[in-house]
């Protein structure tokens, strides 16, 4: 594309290494920012520039922050004896959004992976041990991934954690079929599952 | 959202504005953003800075260009005695790629529409048949999109510059079976125009 000014060319190599942009959706990107008026442009570009700067991690709970600690941390509102434990911050706005949780989070940072020489060391397993010594907490919902990690993860956890002793009880999310999910094309584990957890109705 | 730091939600609302990038895009691209390092997150708020100075369109072409004349219409190796005319700027680049074309080209920005309000004098037509009141071209390609609105912009290009006289032959794209597609799928009117354009094999 020794044809296009560079200004166009460097801005589509910077797309292209964003996850899920491949080279047809960066040339696409890249030819609508050119019709897009330069002040929406410029709005992108001082949003990217100051997202360092703007976000830092939460030194209690790794969520996203503004400062020394996040929003949920310091919102005197929130139920604390009450501990999430997610993967990823991404997981905790996947949870706000329901309106339907009041506790607070821990976010591990990843989940044990032996064949990625990810093991507890390399999460915020200690981190978390040491929240968990504080006192405090009744409950801990064990929220990871439904994957052969996030599984692995939370056995992990479970088992850790109870080592800790009685005080804290050890929960998980429910698996079933998902909301809206037809059960003809729902997965056979999925409806193993589904079957083994039934509930009275 | 309101428990995000502003500098992340400001980013996420510029994304969602691209697109394609929906809110669930929206927030992954900014979460990867975070754990890039600071130095490309940088680089590409500056190639988004820099676009709009970057580029321009060619004078004679309305191709994307650096200065007054684009980098095809300034190249002294292409052929001017063929015209290609396609759609958009992107059209450009989807046919350089093939690097089988040696000619020029002329972008229409856009095509005609009644429905849209979009007639010949809202497309550059005019600057069309400018150029080939000129001379030198011994060939118009019609390359715009195979839709409703590219059929009848080439229909009408085919009609006026034939009104030029007779010293400019036209012609158009080639229809049939795309490369690596299977009969079975294809849609009826490609099979049909694949048929009525058979060729001696």
């Amino acid at each position: 594309m020794e044809f296009l000014p560079p200004a166009l060319t460097a801005l589509i190599d910077e797309l292209e290494r964003l996850p899920g942009v491949g080279p047809k959706s960066a040339n696409r990107l890249a030819f609508h920012l050119l019709r897009t008026p330069r002040a929406s442009v410029e709005r992108l570009s001082r949003s990217l520039a100051e997202l360092k700067d703007g976000v830092a991690f939460c030194d209690t709970c790794a969520f996203i922050s503004q400062g020394a600690q996040c929003a949920i941390c310091a919102d005197p509102n929130r139920d604390q004896t009450l501990l999430c434990i997610v993967e990823e911050p991404t997981d905790v706005i996947a949870i706000e959004r329901t309106r339907e949780y009041r506790g607070r989070y821990h976010v591990l940072g990843g989940a044990i992976s032996p064949i990625d020489g990810v093991g507890p060391g390399e999460i915020r397993v200690e981190e978390l041990l040491t929240r968990l010594r504080l006192g405090g907490v009744a409950e801990v919902i064990l929220a990871t991934d439904v994957d052969v990690e996030g599984e692995a993860t939370s056995a992990y956890l479970a088992q850790v954690i109870s080592e800790l002793g009685d005080e804290i009880r050890v929960s998980r999310l429910a698996r079933g079929l998902p909301m809206g999910g037809e059960l003809e094309y729902a997965d056979e584990l999925t409806i193993a599952r589904a079957l083994s957890g039934r509930r009275p109705f």
